[in-house]
């Protein structure tokens, strides 16, 4: 192994990043050496790479970004069980502390201590990458490494849409990004009975009928409530999936949603948002379910699960760049032209 | 059997009520004439009293209105079964249409053609009142009839609190009219660790401490998220119980969640609140029910349970009056300065 | 409409039946008539039929039985709400008694005074029946006839099937009757991973495989828990449907069955069953539901949806017969060589 | 410290014990050593004492037996974090694996590799002993050591009994030794309406009332189901603990159960025992739970969260004995005649 690696780099308090030679890391005790094979650009690295508000209060330069990946176990630290040099892994991107009340009881999603590979600390943009034993997630059959590389976002996916009661149920997907394609999928799978998806860009709307959507609605021109009211026979739908974080969509969202319906809530709206309590929630007794990460490891079982059985991510990814061109794929993501981006940490 | 009876009526579109001379109601298929014994004045009825654009918009004069009670089945309708002459009975004050798909899957609280009676056809302040048999919850022990009285809005109570997984959590109450007194002393019961209440009246925060709240907080004037985090280590509560409507108690509520949280809504908000989602919610993986009305006849199962297992709602009841003086309670409640009122119809 | 009607009845108690003429029923109050178009044969006709200790005890001659069929309202009774003549309609079988604190409580489908149409009343092997409207499913889409006479052990299915976890699931079910048939396909469409049935019948493991088990094991020269264990990779299955009620196939069905797994029990054993519940059960951490019947009516609702959005059952449906041959259908059932037996009352 | 200790050993393959002095044991990476204050006595360690089928099965002496305990942690292990010298802690006696799927889920109670401290390796009749620090229960308030000893039989209660709704509801516990004796007090401060225990054991039916059992039936004299009938008016017991693991009481329990009840087994029979499971189980569609452990760790968090609010297990404790008369405690176990018997390792 060289000692150096080639990374992208958040290298100052600004705007853009760097492509630097890196110094090659070492796994700490429980931890195990990743060599990255695939990752692929979150919208998180987007606000990195523009250095907003959010960015600028949490992540500290200098930082590899990048949390989204697989790739092979290279070496162990000390102490390393469950896990051999030579595996072929994904990674849960959420470390968490192991001793708060929410880890001692299974529910290390919601830890009150995490730390994120990639924000809080270096990440993924790059050859190689350290990371706890307990976060890798080992792959016993030839997954796709493409697919291997964005189960985080499948994860989020998979989190959401099974917080549901699915099975019969016509479902509402408001905001198809990456997640929100994923959950389509999911959903049909999982035996949802009609999926409704809205979004503002046709570009995305377009990818969730590839997923399988019954029918898109463009909320920027279409009225998402009667639009609704139309495809359920006015009954509503049974299940919300919010994906957006807007609050017009939470609005319309919950507008659309059934008496006694369920609504699970991933997208993260960038300020407080105004909702009618009284209609959206109290008459109707709706349940809702604030989504965060995937549940460890749960949300991994049931991923890989549906993806045995046939579930196909492919059509989510929609362009492919080495490394040298991340900063193409930062463009590309502020554009909203795109799928999933995969990062080739080669040349 | 006398051919009229006295009544407090809504006369016509207007503030006030009227007291009148009323023909005595007829029970129709499936219906029972019930003798009012105790009834008691609801927040709704304050509203109808005062004649407020919700009540203008729902209420149609002539109405006698009231809702809570219990009373004596007096005679039977044609085809009633489950009921007989001389039951002593509560009644369930949401009438269903039992054909909808709510009411056909065991979930009539949300029954999307619902009536209530008192609002939407006439009520309980008067000497009798019909209602359909199906609604009437027959007592087979020694209730107290002034208990017996305050079913509807214990029931809410019941619901709301048993929604949440109780057994040694702390629990926040944000509003401490009956149904959040009633919540303390059911929360308790079931096994909380800790209940802490908050309200902005001196007079119901006191009431508290006497259904055994652990910690009271004047919302008026104390830090409800910093009071909260002093009572709990700085964990938040593990359950909330929102029973004000409020949007400032909404939001000092979800601020008091602790990760993994849940909420239970049974206040209804005038209009939109403004809630920080994404912190409120999202992040924390809380979950949210919104309550409306009573399970049929769960609800009622439990809150009997409870009542028989020695749970006590006497300090609940503050004042108790007569028919005539209903007018005095109606302007009582508006202060603020009581508990439950209890009227008796006859003199 | 003729004043009598050909029907199939158990006119004395012994072995056999007789087609006689009966006088056409008449709706009561709160009930309807149907004119029977389609209906078919269920193992308990059979036990009826061949008078077994079961129907001795239960059913009192003169007595038309069968009571799976769809057929057209052309009658109301006196009171009847939410349905109309003309109306094509499925029937719920399990008359519930309405006032116990099961039927209050949404759960009429364990109501302690329950009645069987055509087992304690006249049923389905005639031109007409009167039924309880509140026990009509009325069909708002074009049916297939077929698939709506056999709603009963359908709603069988997916009671037991949507009892449990399945998303992601290895499933076993161990008795492909047409109620194990219909639960594969249930399975796989609600999102199951991998579907596994067992039988001693190699006519209804070949249906098994057309309904689309991914394995298949003949239990009477197979290790059930052997070939469970090799097709899961030694983990067991998360799920077992139990459908075969055979001492044998349940303690195998646990031996299957993985840590943590769940069991939904719908067959019946005849007699007490021995079980290892140390290991079947208790240090497995597994949970156990028994199942009866079908949700009043949510079971229903779940059972339309996954017919509109694609699941086939016409496989299960082997034979068609006209009510004049009856006979034939109870001897094929009692030789296994079918499975569900359709009947046709008209010539 | 010493480089020895008393402890109590099964030192060879064959009934009995020996006090010794054995080594002090040291922690490895991830360990504390703790010095023990107060342990207690386990039917398990009467298995290994008359060395019966199971023991001889199961243990490889030599062994310092015991596992339920408190102690004093003296030291730590490499890589230890979480918990601190001087922290006062009990012990979760399940060691797990942390790397299947059952770890992984959160649902290390069904652990497939777990290890019992006591009976795989060294356990706490003894000065010291070491443990791994992701198993201490670090406790925050001055909890009474002798109750801080008895966590594993009382989290086994609390994990039983918690597994069912419990408020409002009848509950039956068949079996009163400690843990049935303990799930009393749970299920009474976690809202039951009623609890009615059976046992055999004229001794432990006097602690149960003791523990606020509302009725208590003596099984080998009494017919428990038709004690249970009169109790319950008929209806049957909404909830069953089986803590005995006998046939007759498993069976009684069953028949004693109300339709839709849920049923908790926790008991082990040592051999497969004859059910009714249609008439116990499928037509009453009840839920059963297999109950192993304690949930990791949220049972502990639960039962702390009761010992808080006032829960009081001391008349469970009815002898005291040192280490060098621990063999007294073990014919008194075999006798009957005792609650928990709490063992002093000092002098």
């Amino acid at each position: 192994m060289a000692q150096t690696m080639r990374a992208a780099a958040k290298t100052k308090a600004a705007p853009g990043f760097e492509l630097i030679e890196a110094p090659l890391p070492r796994p700490g005790p429980g931890e195990v050496l990743v060599k990255v094979r695939v990752s692929a650009i979150c919208g998180t690295d987007v606000h990195i790479y523009q250095w907003d508000q959010w960015a600028q209060n949490r992540v500290q330069p200098p930082l590899i970004f990048g949390h989204e990946f697989c790739g092979d176990v290279v070496e162990l630290g000390p102490g390393v069980k469950g896990v051999k040099e030579g595996d072929f892994v994904s990674v849960e991107t959420h470390f968490t502390c192991g001793v708060c009340r929410f880890c001692r009881t299974g529910r290390g999603h919601i830890c009150q201590n995490v730390q994120i590979v990639g924000v809080d600390r270096d990440g993924c943009f790059a050859e190689y990458v350290t990371v706890p034993a307990e976060n890798l997630w080992v792959w016993n059959y030839a997954v796709d490494p493409e697919i291997a590389a964005i189960q985080d976002p499948y994860g989020n996916a998979v989190h959401t849409a099974l917080a549901c009661d699915l099975v019969g149920a016509s479902v509402l997907i408001t905001g198809v990004g990456p997640i929100g394609l994923a959950a389509i999928a999911i959903a049909k799978r999982a035996g949802a009975k009609q999926v409704i998806c809205s979004d503002v860009s046709p570009y995305r709307l377009e990818l969730a009928a590839k997923l399988g959507a019954d029918m898109i609605v463009n909320a920027a021109i279409q009225d998402l409530p009667a639009e609704v009211a139309k495809a359920t026979k006015g009954c509503g739908v049974d299940v919300l999936l919010e994906m957006s974080g807007h609050e017009q969509a939470i609005n319309d969202g919950f507008r659309s949603l059934a008496n006694g319906g369920q609504a699970a809530l991933l997208g993260i709206p960038s300020k407080p948002v105004s909702i009618d309590l009284a209609t959206a929630l109290v008459f109707k007794g709706a349940t809702v379910f604030g989504i965060n990460g995937r549940k460890m490891f749960e949300t991994w079982y049931q991923g890989q699960a549906l993806l045995e059985s046939g579930l196909d991510l492919t059509p989510l990814i929609t362009h492919r760049l080495p490394l040298e061109r991340i900063g193409e794929g930062f463009e590309l993501m502020k554009s909203g032209q795109c799928g999933k981006i995969i990062i080739y940490p080669g040349e």
